[in-house]
């Protein structure tokens, strides 16, 4: 497998490539990405990862570079020329370099997207429960823009490592919305429960993915906001994220909860998560 | 005058200056920045603006990767290799390149600064009023780092030249915080007011600095919240920032304000600050 990108048109290795200092996603975070699991060669929910991705242009006022049909062709022509099996596509578009300036200038968007290998997924049954640590949300307020302005996650997945955890879950007035690289689910008297999307909530393509599958499994699903209070109470609950797919939760702030495993409806999802996934396998 | 850039200690031609795609600072925009005014081939305040860079980046949790002191020196010594007389030198630090993770990496800090040349500034009275508009204050709460999140302060700047505007200030609850890429002061009954930096408020160089010229200059001055209508209501309005210095406001969302003409205060202290300025410059 080699690690490749397309940059602008051109494809090289991806340690090659480089862009100019005064690039507006270097000095404005102003752009937008997107990141796609790859399963034996196939980019994963390739579609939806592409419509986000145009929504996210779009707002941030950015007219799309690309069409996503387009743009989704050149990937899956990546993907293979990188022989990439188990891994995922990272794809990032900026408003271009010119010299630097807040107002939007006239220069050619930037847009890249590069092939990386991950190991392939545990066993959901195998894996080990996370811990999380609440922060205060005290980010802004259009969430569900996939921009690449992500200091404030990075500064809270950083006191998450830092306090021993793995996984920073922002609060915002007593209310859970999602966590620093992931969604947020809890199993609670028999349903599901996540935050819906808007300005706090990112609309992760594995959190809508699982509402579908929910529905499938005949489990009742709710999109309302969750207290943490409610969490402390849940029987079940885990994060959702393109590269971890679900992952359980075992510790909130220190406090254990619920069992000492991955629960039970948790299990049965992440089964028909990777159920799905296969059936879009050739076989 | 040669517009140069140090990158990690290497002297080039800004044109040439490339940086990683995996630099976080194009990923993440996981990293902080400066921008310094030169007058006649002097860096202003240089010490000031070395010191918020160093509370920077401690904000984002990166040990700074050279002394001020040190960084000063080289700073003023590109100014002198680029010949730069009028202008600004841009400094910027990020946490490095890496592959993308939003985990802290052991990776070497990116540090560059570059020189760029400005047109001279209007003398005071000469310069027309600024146009503002009036947007939401969805940042984060962290605004008195000066990261490179800018695309909160990219789409509002950018919300006022849609409109006509040249400059975007942001509202909270009522209270007039900043804006989108400089502060704001106004003049009523005889007083100066701004809002007191912190979450939502950057601590401007210049603004800081015409608070000890209004001192000085026996202008009351007080840092409180400032509401809308005080605005509305006040004798002057104007905003303060590195590369305009103090630019009179002449309408709030298409509303008129005060008379047609930069106000007697806002004169004063520009005055005051040319004149602070040209005492630091060689005879």
């Amino acid at each position: 497998m080699k690690e490749l990108i397309w940059l602008n048109g051109r494809t090289m290795p991806l340690s090659q490539a480089r862009v100019s200092v005064e690039d507006r996603g270097f000095q404005f975070a102003d752009g937008v990405y997107e990141v796609i699991r790859v399963y034996q060669g196939r980019a994963y929910t390739l579609r939806e990862h592409m419509d986000r991705l145009e929504r996210s242009c779009l707002g941030i006022s950015l007219p799309p570079p690309i069409p996503k049909a387009k743009l989704a062709a050149h990937i899956d022509k990546l993907i293979a020329k990188s022989a990439l099996d188990e891994g995922m596509v990272y794809v990032q578009i900026t408003r271009g370099s010119c010299p630097r300036n807040h107002v939007f200038p006239k220069s050619r968007p930037t847009v890249l997207f590069y092939t990386r290998q991950l190991p392939p997924m545990d066993k959901p049954r195998k894996s080990k429960g996370l811990k999380l640590i609440t922060v205060p949300d005290e980010r802004w307020n259009r969430c569900w823009i996939k921009s690449i302005a992500l200091l404030p996650n990075v500064l809270a997945k950083n006191a998450a490592i830092a306090a021993g955890a793995d996984e920073a879950a922002f609060v915002r007035d007593g209310i859970v919305t999602e966590c620093a690289t992931s969604n947020l689910f809890i199993v609670a008297r028999g349903s599901l429960l996540t935050h819906p999307v808007g300005p706090s909530v990112l609309p992760g393509v594995t959190r809508s993915l699982l509402l579908d599958l929910a529905a499938e499994a005949g489990v009742d699903a709710v999109e309302r906001p969750i207290s943490e209070g409610e969490i402390l109470a849940a029987d079940e609950v885990f994060i959702t994220s393109t590269t971890r797919e679900l992952a359980w939760v075992s510790h909130w702030n220190d406090k254990r909860l619920g069992r000492a495993k991955c629960g039970p409806v948790t299990l049965q999802l992440h089964h028909a998560y990777q159920k799905r996934v296969a059936e879009t396998l050739p076989t």
